[in-house]
């Protein structure tokens, strides 16, 4: 039995999944330290079945690697510089017995070959609630965990520059991209938007500019304010539009 | 020797291009018909060497399928539902002596094998300048023409929808991405950036209005006009911002 290398999975294809958190104002990123002996930090990754398309094997690979379902998980980038392997890696840890887990997992000579081939990886990105998800880790990982975006370790191959491409994506989508708001409550008010945007994009917005820009994007309905006694302060509430 | 099936490329990795032409107000694609037996209609496309990265490969089937070289060609989308495949299509054009070519090529067994399993594609497209460049084809393609967009013929796999979905990346990207309108002369008039627009939007846009979006995107600068005698109406001419 062999790990990877069983004519199951498409050869030289990977899927790597960067999943930002948001809590509080604080913008993570969800990490594994693989079950390797040795540090490896690693995004959650996997290959894609024979019998499944690509999205569905990103959808997979997630739910598998973190217990994170039904989001919108969505491609940003491909990578595949002609010398992305982790060869490099996986021979640093070798040790005289060919262990390379920490745990009971062995890895078969074919399995080496096949893992330390070049692979072409396809990146996908979400957004998601911290506190609506419960990360969780397979067999694979020594742990799955929330790192700062600003506290992220040094990563197997090319993961840390794949999470800055993702961290650019998410930018320039964020905008024009709807879904990755749907991340906040149901009803929401003005500020924590803004909270959310100063987060990603590491600036502060000017109140009334920022409610200006956000309306303009013309996704958003406005309800009643509750009034409950001296809340005549209070903020409106929104929501996105049916 | 096989064609394909020669372990110098990765497997079931596919790269397909929609070039987008402009010229004089129309929109056309660049479509091989195959060197096969029967009509079969293809993007340029090719496989990605074991020693090149995926954007050089990208650029490397584009010249060799069609002479086009040099240009801002960029990926916009994978392809990789489970079923995807051509088996269909070559067997349906399979004689009894297995000679899928009209010309000299052979396929074997193996490349036959090779190039009817499941692949997943790459797409890039792009958009140049029809006057600036002259397709030429290979010996795998009868032939390799524009296409006007609205009269593509039935395509091979997936294909007719890789256009259309090419087509809205174009579209979403024309506001964001100067270098899609790098197609234009180095000068040139509002008009002409107006009748770019309306060919790929396909609808009218006021004249007032599109100015003023476009210089909203801060990306031209506005030359002096020429004085030609009684050219006091000439328009302005722009240029892209250094």
């Amino acid at each position: 039995m062999h790990l990877f290398n069983n004519k199951s999975y498409i050869p030289q294809l990977a899927i790597d999944c960067v999943i930002f958190g948001y809590q509080e104002k604080e913008l993570k990123v969800l990490i594994s330290k693989l079950n390797f002996k040795g540090d490896i930090y690693s995004l959650p990754s996997g290959f894609i079945l024979q019998t499944e398309g690509i999205d569905e094997a990103a959808h997979r690979i997630l739910k598998e690697r973190t217990g994170i379902s039904n989001i919108f998980l969505e491609h940003y980038k491909n990578f595949g510089q002609a010398d992305r392997t982790n060869k490099a890696i996986l021979e640093n840890i070798i040790d005289k017995n060919k262990e390379y887990f920490v745990g009971d997992l062995m890895l078969s000579d074919a399995d080496f070959e096949w893992i330390t081939g070049r692979f072409v990886s396809l990146g996908y990105y979400a957004l998601v609630d911290i506190n609506k998800v419960t990360p969780t880790k397979t067999e694979l990982d020594e742990s799955m965990e929330w790192y700062n975006i600003h506290e992220i370790p040094i990563m197997m191959m090319d993961h840390n520059g794949m999470i800055e491409k993702a961290l650019e994506s998410l930018r320039l989508n964020l905008d024009t991209n709807i879904i990755v708001l749907n991340l906040l409550p149901e009803t929401f008010t003005m500020k924590e938007v803004q909270d959310l945007y100063e987060t990603i994009f590491e600036k502060e917005y000017a109140r009334n500019n920022f409610q200006k820009k956000i309306l303009e994007l013309n996704v958003l309905e406005r309800l009643e304010k509750k009034f409950t006694g001296a809340s005549n302060k209070a903020p409106y509430l929104y929501r996105f539009k049916k």
